[in-house]
């Protein structure tokens, strides 16, 4: 599979990727261990500082590494890696390595230790900003701090989760940047 | 415009609709005035109860509406819609009646007092779960009451904000169901 040259991006501007809404991969690292989940119940929270909320549930093989290591890095694929996204989100990280088993890259992120997936379109790498939300609905507030995208395409193809083992597909643009209010956008 | 006839969707299954991240037009009630807004920072917490999370900026017409409410509706727009979630977004309620100006269908809600938009696919009535993390970062967490859906398509094309006056469309459909564990749909 192909990697992506990437280029730094603007933490406050990780809207542009997390908005739509696309399933993401949430790798993370703590002591050895290394793991990747799905992930699709997440929203950006603010601009600056860039803080994204997410729900990483308690049954994942991930919340441990996460909640211990308050780190981790938001992966974005395209549609390229569907069946890489199928296959994870049906494999569990306490059997296998989710890198080797699907010849995934993992590189070394500048700002946290859990690494970044080379194949995936965007790297954010995000440190816990909130855990107050945790205990009760397994909900995290990330800081992005340090972004990585691809700078083509500009709009990638996404995968978009409905559950049940349906994705939505979304590419297409609408351009609508001129009927704005500048303040409005 | 045209109205969508709907059925009742179990709460516990809005993840089909809001998941994929549409943006969507959150409907407001409070002493005689309501309003509607665009809102795209929003993320699925939870089946059951049927929770919802997103961020409703305080400098918006509706948050103080909303916040004192403590209710609203979140309704699903499809493309048909495009120019009034444009024209919506470019305008405050603090001027005009959006459902008068945008030509929208106010529908009585059954649970909540905010009404429902005739013209979009689905309508999500929502009550107020929990407010603690509304002063810092304008997050309410809501709990679906009741939701409201119109029977076909089933996947409708949806609008996913990116910032900058660009939307992406999804609608295309990907069905993996068969490749998934029952456990990990």
């Amino acid at each position: 599979m192909a990697r992506f040259r990437k280029i730094d991006l603007d933490t406050a501007r990780v809207r542009r990727l997390l908005e739509p809404g696309p399933i993401v991969l949430v790798s993370s690292h703590w002591k050895g261990e290394r793991n990747i989940m799905t992930m699709g119940w997440h929203t950006v929270m603010e601009f600056t500082p860039s803080l994204v909320g997410c729900i990483i549930s308690s049954g994942n093989h991930s919340f441990g590494l996460i909640r211990r290591s308050k780190e981790c890095v938001i992966n974005v694929p395209t549609t390229k890696l569907t069946d890489t996204v199928v296959g994870i989100g049906n494999t569990t990280g306490g059997e296998v390595d989710k890198f080797a088993k699907f010849g995934l890259t993992a590189i070394e992120a500048t700002e946290v230790k859990a690494p970044m997936i080379g194949e995936c379109h965007a790297n954010l790498e995000c440190r816990l900003h909130d855990g107050r939300l945790i205990g009760k609905y397994n909900f995290f507030v990330w800081e992005v701090v340090k972004a990585h995208v691809a700078p083509r395409p500009k709009y990638p193809e996404t995968l978009h989760y409905t559950g049940d083992g349906v994705f939505m597909v979304a590419g297409k643009i609408i351009d609508r940047h001129k009927g704005f209010r500048p303040g409005m956008l």
